[in-house]
């Protein structure tokens, strides 16, 4: 219902975050004419949110949804997030208890299970979450940004929640028009029963691991040279790690691998794993979706808290690079301002949706009574970011408000009053009929200044109050945006012109983002 | 597509503001025996939500919708809220800049429309604010809740946005079944003319305001009180603003006392008020709205960026107390647990919107350069606890989840598998068909636990898999919830059985609260 499109909706590209907003510019210029005003802008790595971009947020993946406080007891928080801990943001303490701002929504959902004796849920959470980030806005990288949970906790047949998350993983994506993604799969147990047969030490498992992880930002010399220079082990360890993580295809491929790898033939970990990702196997074609996935023996996942089956979605734009080359040559890509002097800091635009198997978190909060849990974070801002730009056309002339009816008035000369508040009554009468409608709040306004309004504010028909014509018991409905001015619409009755309007609009389709938009709220 | 709902979920009444949490109280007697493990819960003043209190909130007033950070910069926030300041929460500083959680939805809004250089825009917004109050869980006053704000900036035609803000709240509560509900106007121009006009030093007319606004909670004796003994008035300035404060009738009723009231004929601020209050009385007969409204001298609004009219929406069971007697009386109802001491302290439900003009606040933010503004905020908690208690009969049967279809197999004996594999191709048929449906996570379930589940999931429909009959070709569907087991369903061939629960669905009508959460999703 706006009159006027803001000039950052209307233009949404230039509010990208490729782009320093031009306001924040002009704000810069200002500030340093008048040094005691402060820059006023959104906090460092926080950015508003307009009515287009929210538009495609409202994902529904079924299930209950919660909504948890925005901050949490700092010690809920604690110890859950390793190295990053750092990055949690802490509030004043201001008398009272001590308080931090959520750092994911898995932490708050494992404390909402356990603190409400909570056996069994599904539920999907869309919310802000934070991180003390330094925010690389060129890349993505935001200190607020929202994420989109689905979970599953209870106890239940093996492997069966996990098989459902990888299908939400996979509807919610194709359904949202992206279908050049894979799923990398892998399993905390036989990664740790790989490292326990290479040779790693019980205590070095977690740190190896995490080198691991960095194999989709950096080349596996850079990831062997942190094994053994950086973190101790023996070269022969190393290479023999290397040799199974660079192996990944299909479930059956990768399994028919392992299955004959000798040196796992008498782990435990490994075994166990290797069960369950047989399980998973058949279950994944039972649902249809094996063909978006991939079992890929380098996948780590940073989080210490996964226990069993961990994946991540990425698509073409987030595959791996090659080498050093790629690497360096894609961080100066996305780095245009400066030169990238350490292409090992570079973080890509990375995974559109990750997730695992969780069974001890629950228990963290509840005296050691578990509740096994799987589940997966969208992020949002990336798919969105994707989306967008796919649909950048459309975009662009998709109305961030949904006016369906301007009403207008015509008239001039002698006693003419403009029809200010004849103009309210009717949009009333539209507005009580369930019809989007606006009128120019202006007591008299000429016919053009009234349709750029109305095409401005998306509408789809004109209904128009004539000198004569409405004190007659008539009023006119014009279909508008035709680029045929000449077309005078049809004049109908005031006493049923309600009718006439919605039997017109009942014509409609939106289609294109219209129908996307349709698509993702009924997700 | 939960299988089992929660308790929390499943009887909303143990979850209630008014009740401690059961298990907050669990909890706190495990504490006493391990003082060492911290007590699990929400932080103070905040709490959890679920998925059927998250239904109606999803409220929609047109417009173009914004979502700014949840913490601003801290001198954003500062100077604007008075006394009240000292309520906001800030965050730690770690280095970098200073922030704050926001504290309404008005002033980031403001910021918005000065940060991005709108000329002009409708916007509304759903999202928390939060205050570091001292929550009084039983009086529904939290540290962490909803507003969803409606607001126009813009420079246009005097009153007109003001009366569609004004017409926004009426169809905003009629439609969601809130009837008895008067919206209480007043102007700061005609109530700052009034305290000169009797008497006030204007240096003292925002702390005279600030005690007359304090007459929807205290009887006038002790308002009066208030602005002679604490405020330093004469008794004779008391009992003039007495005489006006006392006057509230219909638009076209106050408006006739003003006019007649010489005691304001020379006072330029009261005139050019009144004036403003004529055009409105047009503008909101030409709306239809007028039977809701009344102009209330003795409404004041505590914030000081008003600048022109203000109102608040109230219900019957907000209307100020007649006296002392029955203030203390429904002080002391309201709060079960202790005695109230004074009753002056009590705060009632208050209002369920409050509103109005801000003219300069965008001016604060653009060096002077002002954007005029008039808003709306409702509460969403408040008018959610109303809705809730009027439809608590319904509300225990409305299932958070919205499935449709259970599947379900049916066997036994010898070389009965349970048919899980098969459930699951069966349900992601329905899911990509875009019907919600559900299965139990077990190998092999018996029949009264597959129909226990489906019960609670609220399903419509079940697909039932038979031992013989599926291998044969052949599904069972079965209407559910018509108390009626001895209903054995239609057998359906597998190859059609989609367009067939299709069709059944087809006949069912939500209705009940279904019915007015589309209304609200509307909106």
């Amino acid at each position: 219902m706006s009159t006027e499109i803001p000039a950052a909706t209307k233009a949404p590209a230039a509010a990208e975050k490729t782009k320093k907003p031009v306001n924040a510019q002009k704000q810069l210029k200002k500030s340093k004419k008048n040094e005691s005003q402060f820059l006023l802008k959104t906090p460092k790595g926080t950015k508003d949110w307009s009515d287009k971009d929210m538009v495609l947020r409202e994902e529904r993946h079924g299930g209950v949804t919660i909504d948890t406080p925005v901050f949490e007891l700092r010690e809920i928080l604690t110890g859950k997030y390793g190295e990053d801990s750092k990055l949690i943001y802490n509030l004043e303490d201001q008398g009272g208890e001590l308080t931090s701002l959520r750092y994911d929504l898995t932490v708050p959902f494992a404390r909402f299970v356990a603190c409400n004796s909570i056996a069994s849920i599904k539920r999907y959470h869309i919310a802000k979450v934070y991180r003390r980030d330094q925010p690389a806005m060129t890349k993505g990288r935001m200190r607020e940004f929202y994420q989109c949970d689905f979970d599953i906790a209870g106890s239940y047949e093996s492997m069966i929640p996990d098989s459902e998350i990888l299908a939400i993983t996979c509807e919610g994506l194709t359904s949202l028009g992206i279908n050049d993604f894979k799923v990398k799969m892998n399993h905390r147990k036989i990664l740790d029963g790989i490292f326990q047969a290479c040779g790693v030490k019980e205590e070095d498992v977690r740190k190896i691991s995490s080198a691991v992880d960095k194999l989709d930002k950096l080349p596996w010399e850079a990831v062997k040279r942190e094994m053994t220079v950086e973190k101790g082990q023996l070269e022969e360890v190393a290479d023999k790690i290397g040799e199974f993580v660079k192996v990944s295809g299909s479930i059956r491929e990768t399994l028919g691998y392992l299955q004959n790898a000798s040196l796992l033939a008498d782990n435990a970990s490994a075994q166990a794993g290797i069960a369950e990702m047989e399980q998973l196997a058949d279950y994944v074609e039972a649902l249809g979706i094996e063909q978006h996935l991939s079992f890929d023996l380098s996948l780590a996942r940073g989080l210490d808290y996964y226990t069993g089956l961990i994946y991540e979605a990425v698509t073409s734009a987030s595959a791996p690079p090659k080498n050093a080359d790629e690497l360096k040559a894609r961080a100066k890509k996305d780095s245009k301002e400066k030169d990238v002097e350490d292409a090992s800091e570079y973080v890509g635009v990375g995974s559109i949706a990750a997730g695992g198997r969780y069974d001890n978190l629950v228990g963290m909060f509840s005296n050691g009574k578990s509740i096994p849990c799987v589940g997966i974070s969208f992020g949002v801002e990336r798919i969105f970011s994707i989306i967008k730009a796919r649909a950048a056309e459309k975009w662009e002339t998709l109305s961030p408000t949904h006016t369906d009816v301007y009403v207008m008035a015509f008239g001039g000369g002698e006693g003419w009053t403009g029809f200010l508040k004849e103009r309210m009554t009717v949009t009333k009468q539209l507005w009580s009929s369930g019809i989007n409608a606006e009128y120019l709040y202006k007591a008299k306004a000429n016919p053009r200044k009234q349709f750029d309004a109305a095409e401005k504010a998306g509408a789809k028909l004109a209904v128009i109050l004539g000198k004569e014509e409405f004190p007659a018991g008539k009023v006119r409905v014009k279909v508008l945006g035709q680029g045929d001015d000449t077309n005078e619409g049809e004049l109908v009755d005031s006493e049923t012109f309600l009718e006439y309007v919605k039997d017109k609009l009942a014509t409609y389709d939106e289609g294109g983002l219209g129908a996307v938009t349709r698509m993702v709220k009924n997700l």
